[in-house]
């Protein structure tokens, strides 16, 4: 389309200008409704099983089959809901409300229980080298083309210790294209990603630090900064956390112990 | 904290660093839980009664007060859950899941068609004067003190035709800082904010479109890109949106007929 731009001293111009595009995606599990989330159209089935995963809700079970719900009466709307089949295997989905469901008394510190209590520390294994930490975000930089063309889209990314980047996605929302990562991997039987690191264009807030985990990612590495709660969620489940990867240099905020190292 | 900053030759240094706080909060609206989202605590009511508006949970129906759960066994906690009371005359609400909820044939096209059913569309206004526009996003940039600390959070902010700045909020979720500031208005009764601007420090999404139209703003000003789908939504409302406000320059997606005005 054609934009508008306008600069300070009052001239205008119309230039070219790509939006991204956004779609509501129903994600249903054997059935039930999990989760609606508005994203960039695309590896969908990745996307579904992903955020399953990473939300706890498969406990385990093997993804069967997905597929796109077949009964929407326009053909565009056909594929904005997935449901991800284990053949009732998953525990009964309960559908989620907001990031989390907690009674009264939720707190950053039941979070963490309810993760840790969720999902076992990670293997022990050494932080992989920050070199090469710094040198994959300076590669991401260069391998996001969706965000060259729209400047608004996120990207995550897969790699592994010696700073070979494998899956790489992009979408509107920052927790979806982890999430396709996540799904990739899962689909590929490729799970827990011991000895890889995830790569996020972002900040690493407490539901990347949960995903990531869930994953069994050993490293975390965000562009931008991490929250309190991220960094604590971190160092409980054995996560090594990079945040600032830029401009040549990061830093480290998991594990605390790092000078010991 | 002190943090480990690591740099390309493999020398390290430790820094002071400050991290941005992230909780959970949830929101009950006349004691039913309908959203949880992870926050920057602070303006909680704000929060909750922003969050509800811009959902449509109210349906108009007046906010009589607000208020901490007191019930939580941990101190911390009783901070994490709030009220919004409506004496039981908003609808009765339903928990959202996602972002909305849908049956099967959901698409972008229908949430558009949900928004305007829900809706009306904005009293026709001569967009605010774009140069006031630029200026406002310029000073913005100045007014973020959290963000400055620490790099992880958004922005939101009010101001008027003239360019004045009214209310400022930042927390760790871009629509939170929307939501708290659009709360404050409504606890004010300055809403519809008819004439006045809301500016976003990142991206513009569906969701900011939502919320800045059910609050009557007649400006959304964002910072980085719009989606395809927030320009149609605001072109529907009849919501003037600006993105890319940085850089003493701008550009203008809806109206789309801003040549002939």
């Amino acid at each position: 389309m054609l934009t508008h731009r306008l600069l300070a001293d009052g001239s205008r111009t119309r230039a070219p200008d790509e939006l991204i595009v956004e779609e509501p995606l129903e994600v249903r599990l054997d059935g039930v409704r999990v989760a609606t989330t508005m994203r960039t159209p695309g590896d969908d089935f990745e996307l579904a099983v992903g955020l399953c995963h990473g939300d706890g809700l498969l406990g385990g079970a093997p993804v069967v089959r997905c597929r796109y719900c077949a009964t929407g009466s326009a053909v565009d709307s056909e594929f904005n809901v997935v449901t991800v089949e284990t053949g009732g295997k998953a525990p009964a989905a309960e559908p989620r409300i907001g990031v989390m469901s907690s009674s009264c008394g939720m707190c950053g510190t039941t979070a963490l229980d309810d993760l840790a209590g969720r999902l076992d520390p990670l293997p022990p294994a050494a932080p992989l080298d920050f070199q090469i930490v710094i040198g994959v975000a300076h590669e991401m930089a260069e391998r996001q083309p969706l965000f060259q063309a729209t400047g608004a889209v996120h990207a995550a990314a897969s790699f592994d210790g010696a700073g070979e980047i494998g899956h790489v996605r992009e979408d509107i929302g920052r927790h979806n294209a982890v999430d396709k990562v996540v799904g990739r991997l899962l689909l590929d039987g490729a799970l827990p990603a011991s000895g890889q690191g995830l790569f996020v264009s972002g900040r690493a807030s407490f539901e990347l630090v949960q995903k990531a985990w869930a994953a069994g990612f050993g490293t975390l590495v965000a562009v931008s900064a991490p929250s309190a709660l991220a960094v604590q969620a971190a160092r409980r489940g054995g996560l090594t956390l990079v945040g600032f990867a830029r401009g040549g240099a990061a830093n480290v905020y998991s594990p605390a112990d790092l000078d010991r190292r």
